[in-house]
């Protein structure tokens, strides 16, 4: 099984920016808590980030190609007006697991591409990858049958 | 370790009603998936189930004398306008988690009592009522730290 | 035929309040005229009132294991903000008939458990009762051929 | 005792568009159950339609001089944006109760007219035509005493 | 004079939730200055906690036919939707005073039963019921002149 | 100079409907104050009323062929959303003075076609008819300097 | 008969402020106008002009005392926002005719003190003064009988 | 094939009228070049005008009995509010095409027929009648297939 | 202890102005009683009024060089729009109580000036001043402990 | 004459995503039909597709330096928030025609970049492309003269 | 080249209130430095202040008389409804900088002046005051030439 | 002390569109009227455009590792809805000027990533850049106090 997960605009400064609210781990020891995971599971997993979003959507787009299976994804800054990645996301077939640090719903935040997603993971901080990882599995495992 | 999970208005009533949106499964056979996880994790679980909002509330004043350690609890009916629940889960100081069945950023729902969760999953249907039990694990244990 | 006359929360104190918007009988004699009415149409008939929304929902559970075949219910206090209410009706499949005493339209009063109704009589002050067994009794006759 | 029942913007359709929300039943067949049930009831009926707002206020302004003793209407089209129509009604003395075949609290659909109504059936179908007339007798009489 | 004095939903918990906006002192030692103070000014005063609005009318219904003269109320939890309890206190003659610990305008809260109220004391911590009670007597006085 | 003053949608039931808001003066009577009025100034009139909004426009239409020099007009019941009746009175090069008989501003009602008006008199009664002349005729004098 | 004409902030300065709205007629040009006009009618006029509000209000309140008959005012500046006056204007029982140079209603600015008037002339320039003279006199002749 | 063409309310004044939006070709003009255009594609043409919405509404009904294949209409001022043509062109199954001469989408104004369309040109001026001409015709063939 | 308390604009008008909001009793009455009531408790009080909002606010400035201890307002008419004075009563270090005769909760008016309060009394008549001098020098003295 | 035709975000996957709004043809399919008419119009076409805004936006700067005579553009994805587009659409001075594949206006979607277009046609599906180059074609020669 | 510069409502207090938002350094410092700063620059600079309205609306009156070549404010409390004073400056011929100590982007406030100004400078502190006299005599040189 | 200043999108083509805006000075003027102001100032400054904000939020980190002192931006194109380039200037340490060309104040538009600014400058056309570098220097230094 192959997952791609993707962190969006500014994921990689997380540890350096807004430590109040994202904390102080850097995404680098985030990135290696997840690969441990996934190894654990017996998936394989790629991790990709970008700060821009058309890039970001021709990544999903070649996903397809390359027969990925699930895409987790915390969309960082396009969170909030990113309705193009929305749109790739409702368009290809792989399910979709979205990730939030923080708890949008306590910050008063909508979720632009949470439309698309087949769960949402939120608030747990770094340990809600290992979560969306496991969901992400349970959905192919659903789907296979 | 004690977790006290609440079943709030109609979820009596899952399996049978709206199956397009909850699914098939009974709320009984989810119970019994849901202790199972529990006893492997090693942790004690208490089920509760109630229409009434005031109920809830006692209940949940109630735990915090017997020393359950964090709490999970899909809201059900409750979701959209119960804000006296809401303030007593602000109030209490026992974790909180959230479990909702459905998507309910897709279904355009906000939750009332998001906002007193330390974490949230939803759109996974059953299964995401494990993956709070892990949550709500991880949480407790970051807080004995 | 069974048919479940629900009168939601302070209907018990119509003839003693607003008496300019909801007129002077009271509950008591309205309840004689809907039973005799009853009678006169062959249908059986029970008449419940609380001013609590979860002994409400518990009620209308129940009427499904005890084989109601219709429900008629002016939410009274609940017409505001009772979700978990509207969850349960949109939920079981009995026919729910809606009554109000005055017309909401007039004043600018939205029904949560509306959107649930087979069909909604309002304006026709204690008379609408009347009406709305009509259309219970027409909406199950619908359904069984 | 004469009813004037009026068929508002587009009810002479009625059967052949949308019947998924408006049933099968054509008008001319809706209009022989009116017609028998107000001759059951012994009330002298006429039913007019028409698509133009303008034509509907004169001729509800001429029920005034025939002495017309209430009105039953089905403002269809009109329902969404006829002030002047509202006007008409709440300007003459003639009680008026209205008709929707269909539920407007479930559609999210507000009637310009219904503020001036001393009465509102809707959901039932073609049925509610005949409570109206019901509603509509209960009404002169209650006046007349 | 009797004056039945409501703490409404989680009120029961003050002195021990969200002290930053309450105060640590607890609900116990707040009622005992309550009833110092309503003993000083030679009236009878019984106090009722329940986080079910249910229960709430209930007893506010209760109170009519005890023949209690005024109504002291914080709604607590009931404050931001509970619309049935609003237009209990509309509907029975017993004058009502409503209390808030915190300033709700500062805070940029409504109350939905003070529209009802004949007083509101806010922003005053536990001496606000003080007032309250005072003003309860003032509102009683003027109306038996 | 020809002036052409319109009565809109209801106009010709004023004195008979809403009498406390529009007063019992007759809209015959009315009519013949305003025509003395007229004549007193040296200019010809023509009264128009209609209650279709259609037949005001071409009304309208035609009183530029006949020459005539300004429009006095009450829409009535076409204040709230006739906007085509707007854009006839934004095209035609005759300059339109509106009345209205009640306070718009106090009733918080916007007129649509207010916008395309040289000129507003409103909230006195008939005699703000008398001064929508006045302000007709300087409107024709000044445009003729 | 004795009236009181005030002009608002900044209408010192009309005739030289934004010409393309309210002309370059100088506000002493049209005083002179407004006095001979009066003069004409045989009525007593004194006008006032102010661009602090509070100073406004206490000519008002002395207006009272001296007996003066009806009062004639183009809020200007305080059109907006200005709810003080508006109360002062409610709350005395002096007639009040507003005036506005332009059409306020084309402009979409609602004023604040209109819901105090008795009647309202907007989009006349300064013309529309003369007209609530005239209409000032009418309505206390209207209040003598 | 047959086509009509219905010019709404105002249209008749096309070239007279705001120049400036609408530009100074006359709909005599107009309608010359769309028959030029008809007769070179070999479809029968009506063109309709009325400033009436009934009368439209009737026109549409009477195309279903005469076998019109399409309709083409610039709606003019029917645009802004006329639900009941909506819902006439919602009911009837003839294929509908929307023309604007302006660009509605650049002057904030939402057309209330459009949501019954089959295709919409806006902005081209007179030239996207013959746009609309041809879109009609390519929905007709690809209805026969 | 020194207490300023401020009428606000209008209030030098109460008891003649819409007394059934109000009342009859005068203003010079009330600052009697008022007057009274802080005797007996044996602190100095001043009253100011003005129909300025400049002036309330160099007053209000004053009183920090006077030592003034608490201060007690009525905003009147400078409740709706006057945030010059909100910004003056948050800068400064006195506490403040604000009081309005009536209940501005039932009449859905926002106060500018309560989110700068520490304490509000409304809905109580004249009555509410005397609450209002009692929660001031209980705020003083919590303070001077 | 050279024209530029720009697919927005997502137009790559049209024929495989939603089907049910956008058809089965694919991107390739529809490219040819639009390269066919454009060269039985004799006028040299471009296509360009991408899914980042900044790639479009310097993709229309350099078709200014190149001499390209019109500009036809599906947004796509691009059309719910891209204001950076629209404001260089705004300022380049080559005519913009603007397509889109379904009825917006059905689907209440409102498009940013319409405002700059000189003409739009929207919900013929891919037809709607080869109306676009005619309307190009149009406005280019209309520019000419 | 005379520059007047406006301290609005309340900064006169500026270093006594709100610290957090606008500094410790007083109003008295911060005018010795723009003093000494419009000297460096060889301009003439008055400063005045004012908690009232009308009285900056009378200054600036009269500081046209005057031959004021520039206005430098910071409309303090009056930024949030002070449409009045807004309108002076948008009728007086004076370029007018606006001054913020604070960032009232960051802050969410809409300042009602700031449509009248030529220019604004905002969240720089008191060195704001210094910019904006550079600005202004930017401002005055550029309309010299 | 280095000065990186961002041109955002469509600032590129300053001088060439929307001039009755922007006026007609081209951008390459403009910065060499910054650079020279910049050396004057004995600053080092890098000045860079991008149409894209993935490329500026990019250049943005760079800028953190570069040692950069302060950022000034010109958002252009992105001012509207670019939230993820807002929340990179709410991260990073760097304080950052935001200049407009234009006065947004007046234009009624708001900019996204204002809230993150220590300080903005605007509607002095390309004058305001000049402020700008001076603004981002008393920035640097008062952080190095």
């Amino acid at each position: 099984m192959k997952i791609l997960l993707i962190h969006g605009a500014n994921i990689n400064w997380v540890g350096k920016r807004q430590p109040e609210i994202y904390g102080t781990v850097t995404i680098a020891e985030i990135d290696q808590a997840i690969r441990a995971h996934a190894a654990s599971r017996g998936v394989e997993l790629e991790i990709f980030q970008s700060n821009s979003e058309g890039t970001v959507i021709d990544r999903i787009y070649n996903a397809v190609s390359e027969g990925v299976d699930a895409l987790v994804m915390n969309p960082g800054g396009f969170t909030y007006a990113s309705y193009a990645l929305r749109d790739t996301l409702l368009g290809v077939q792989i399910p979709y697991i979205e990730v939030h640090l923080s708890n949008l719903c306590a910050r008063k935040i909508d979720s632009v591409q949470g439309e698309a997603a087949k769960g949402i993971v939120m608030g747990l901080g770094s340990y809600g990858y290992l979560l969306a990882i496991d969901a992400a599995i349970h959905r192919v495992k659903e789907r296979q049958n």
